[in-house]
């Protein structure tokens, strides 16, 4: 787990089947502001709700899947939630998230019961990357995502919409936000070098506010080539070290996807 | 993870807190047979019922336990379980499982909701290990413990129920089945090297047993000395040698827990 393919190949898996829940219901809310939708998430997950799933978009992802798939959202921070469980069970879930919602000035829950109004709920949400980058004609989007322990979430993800406001660059953020992991989008003109750089550096800022707050350098995105300095950052030189002894050992030839995650 | 201190000691732990559940109830259940007792956790975790513990004492526990702790349970297989969630959720699933171990001939469960109740039901739990060694008055404990696939626990513990009966040596069973993990310990004579001997083999067995049925080895008293060839059983000698491989490159001084887990 997180080698990244540099210790082995996957031959045989064996999968470990979860019966499907009883009840699947899903809901949609909008908040004014990010705050608001983040500590509605921190709350829940504290307070213990065994949410299924919950997402963030921003009201820019909004805004872009609005005009992408020519929906009439509320072009405001939106969390996507999903519970699971038995009717009753799914029922007083999704009450008590509600209420907290309430409380950080959250809208009523739009719900979806079946499996097809789940699909357009969650057409949001799918379409956010390709309807963001469809939104600034031929721009190219750099990307990053971390993750950070649910409690620091807020200081995460609102420090990291400041500096993008202040940057002008047009960005979208989404994030599975129940999980502290999300992502930031840079939408940026791929002839401005100036813009390049200047997204970069938002970028590393993220990553590195993400570690300072005991999160993670990549959630899912892998490390690869482009995190491998921000896993020093994170794990310590001595922990690379010891990685880096593992992959010699394992992989004495060097050919199990080379040159990735850490330096030989 | 499993490395059972071989390659390395932990100097510094974060805690990952979790809530305490709104509701939190046990019960107790017997069943006719152990048969009847292994279906019911076998259904109730194969439809998803989010059971948070649930422990298996057999006939020959309750009985020792009742003349330990002067208690008066029915002298059968006997389930004990515990819900956690909200209220109604707990409720519900409570209520799936009772149906389940009716249809087992499963009694009616006997409730607990307060924490010195709850302390009272699992008391037969806690006390079995000792209950039963005070058994059979002097006698030595050679116990083994095993886990298997949730859907294969049914025939991993009545075979192995099948063989202690037929050998005559008194024995007991308890498991966090749950999980697919039991123990078994049969209280020998330690002047009597026979029955020693015929222990060992029948442990053997339950081990193989487990194995051969796609589980492991050990499910949570480790590989240490004397599962080391069980290992190798389990996980083949390809495996054990990537073990070997990771140790000797982790501790070439082999400092940490020398001798354990496997031959170098």
């Amino acid at each position: 787990m997180g080698s990244e393919g540099t210790l082995g190949v996957i031959t045989e898996v064996t999968l470990r089947i979860y019966p499907l829940p009883e009840a699947v219901s899903a809901a949609i809310c909008s908040f004014p502001t990010i705050a608001d939708a983040v500590t509605t998430v921190i709350q829940t997950i504290q307070i213990g709700v065994p949410i299924a799933r919950v997402e963030l978009i921003d009201g820019n992802s909004v805004r872009a899947v609005n005009q992408y798939a020519k929906l009439s959202l509320r072009e405001e921070p939106m969390l996507l939630m999903e519970f699971h469980g038995s009717p009753a069970g799914v029922k007083e879930q999704a009450e008590v998230v509600q209420e907290i919602a309430r409380e950080h000035s959250g809208a009523d829950f739009e719900w979806a019961d079946t499996p097809e109004e789940r699909t357009r709920l969650w057409t949001a949400r799918h379409n956010a990357y390709f309807a963001a980058v469809q939104s600034r004609p031929g721009c190219r989007c750099i990307t990053t995502d971390t993750c950070v322990p649910i409690s620091r979430l807020a200081d995460a993800l609102l420090d990291t919409v400041a500096e993008a406001d202040e940057s002008g660059i047009p960005y979208f953020l989404v994030g599975h936000v129940g999980d502290g992991n999300f992502h930031v989008g840079y939408l940026i003109d791929p002839d401005d070098d100036d813009e390049r750089a200047r997204a970069e550096a938002l970028n590393h800022r993220v990553v590195q506010r993400a570690i300072a707050l005991q999160g993670t350098c990549t959630g899912e995105h892998g490390v690869g080539l482009h995190k491998m300095g921000f896993l020093i950052d994170e794990a310590g030189a001595g922990a690379v070290a010891m990685m880096r002894t593992i992959k010699q050992a394992l992989d004495p030839d060097n050919i199990m996807n080379p040159g990735k995650v850490f330096a030989l």
